[in-house]
């Protein structure tokens, strides 16, 4: 029988004991302490539960990437890049080598964004991985609230490949898309070229599908959105908009279309409007409604 | 059907969204922000399962005020104060009541400390309460590996009080001990107060019983330690010493008895020595051996 002793083991060399420029004291005590720093500090807390947000099949490797990558993604919507994280796991296995290969995927994860683990908690239970992120701010923090009407709505990227991901990986397939489920990536480059940017005026990422997540700017911000579907760059069909998964960001920034169409590599997709908290998709520049009973009741 | 939506909004209210010293961007958006301070942060990660931690018919004021006081009660453990906490809640109740009456129980807390909620997570499953929570130091920070050979172990207050609580809770019994067991008092006082003492040298909170808590300042110090279990005061039996659920502070001071003894009303129940990580226990200034296998077996 393994113990959480045993397990914790697992993780104690991902932590550091050395004092050094963020870590004054490490995972092993009471608590982390962590050096005071003159930004402000950003953080937030993502749940990853089994069958909800990963298939109970999955490897303990991207379990562990996922849940950190997708709650790291917070950050990145924030305009902070990552500093370090902290992670309470709930876990029924019962095999060492599970652990073993979970604390792989933490490993792998915290060196690609050279990021620190500072501590966390572990118990039996249901599978589910609280993860803790901290970051501070690149330069400006953009929130979901300050989008005005007449602002240029912005996308990073393509819509779907997560969703791709997850069909190929039940199906078999050994797709390029399959990483984009299990091991996305969180666009902190994008995130540091957003948030340089004076005229930016919210931004967030598509975790939950642009709908949703456009829907939640505009409630935030007290506006709505016509949204042109054909600018919209989606790899299967219209339920990429919905489905989620993507970590792309979507931002507003109060410019010309003219001015800023594709710089960076980012797409506008529409103009932020003054009807409250409205969500108009046009094709062809035609209205469409595909989405019933409005973008609120979505989900 | 209850959704993560109507769960999110019942914490709302707790979420105060206009800017002050410490909270620059509450919850509502992708991550908080917290005004930078000049002190270092203190930061630590406790789950609490059903089952585990907390009878599965507890009171939901009970469970969510329970979580987060054993949460703080590592902060205390550090010689910090705390400032500000979030919530990683999963729960399958489907009742909105329950999930007004948890956040009952965080409010209460959040009063008696006067600390701030950032925000948090929720998702449905196995009932699992992961709280974050952030402080700062008093004075220095108290690790767990700073105990020398000659110093005295000292004790604040009685052990087996929350083991007695569950017993007549169990018992449908309305002493006054159930109170310590689900709304447990942590001792930010007797945490300023030693922290504030130049030559203390490790501090643990009684969380996992104190044989189990001072073997792991014996641990992380290189130390052991002898214990004369007549100076212990404790509620039932020898038991209280391995059971925990007291979040009574151990902690570990360069000084001589003589001097000490009593002050601020903590009790001397041993001395540091020298033969790592084992721990003697003495009664009528015999040795006994209550524990099989020694401490690091137990549990």
């Amino acid at each position: 029988m393994i113990s959480e002793y045993n397990i914790l083991n697992c993780f104690q060399y991902l932590v550091e004991n050395k004092p050094d420029d963020i870590v004054l004291v490490g995972s092993g005590d009471d608590a982390a302490v962590i050096k005071a720093q003159e930004k402000d500090l950003v953080h937030s807390v993502d749940i990853s539960k089994i069958n909800t947000h990963f298939p109970e099949d999955s490897l303990p490797e991207d379990i562990a990437y996922r849940s950190v990558a997708v709650a790291l993604s917070d950050l990145a919507a924030m305009g902070a890049y990552p500093s370090f994280i902290s992670i309470g796991l709930t876990s029924n296995i019962k095999e060492i080598d599970w652990y073993k290969n979970f604390t792989k995927g933490v490993e792998k994860i915290l060196e690609e964004y050279q990021i620190k683990l500072v501590g966390g908690d572990i118990t039996f239970g249901e599978m589910n991985i609280c993860v803790n992120v901290f970051g501070y701010p690149y330069n400006k923090i953009i929130t979901r609230s300050g989008a005005k009407k007449g602002d240029l709505i912005c996308l990073t990227g393509s819509l779907g490949k997560g969703r791709q991901g997850l069909t190929d990986w039940k199906n078999n397939k050994n797709s390029s898309y399959v990483e984009y489920f299990f091991r996305p990536k969180i666009h902190f480059d994008k995130s540091m070229i957003i948030s340089a940017q004076t005229l930016v005026t919210s931004c967030i990422d598509i975790s939950d599908g642009l709908v949703k997540d456009l829907g939640n700017i505009c409630k935030s911000s007290g506006v709505g959105a016509e949204v042109l579907i054909d600018k919209i760059p989606i790899i299967n069909d219209i339920n990429d908009l919905t489905y989620g998964d993507d970590y792309e960001l979507c931002f507003t920034i109060n410019r010309n279309a003219e001015d800023w169409n594709d710089i960076h590599g980012f797409v506008v997709i529409g103009t932020i409007t003054d009807s409250a908290s409205k969500i108009e998709f046009k094709e062809n520049n035609k209205p469409i409604n595909f989405i019933k009973d409005g973008w609120d009741s979505f989900k």
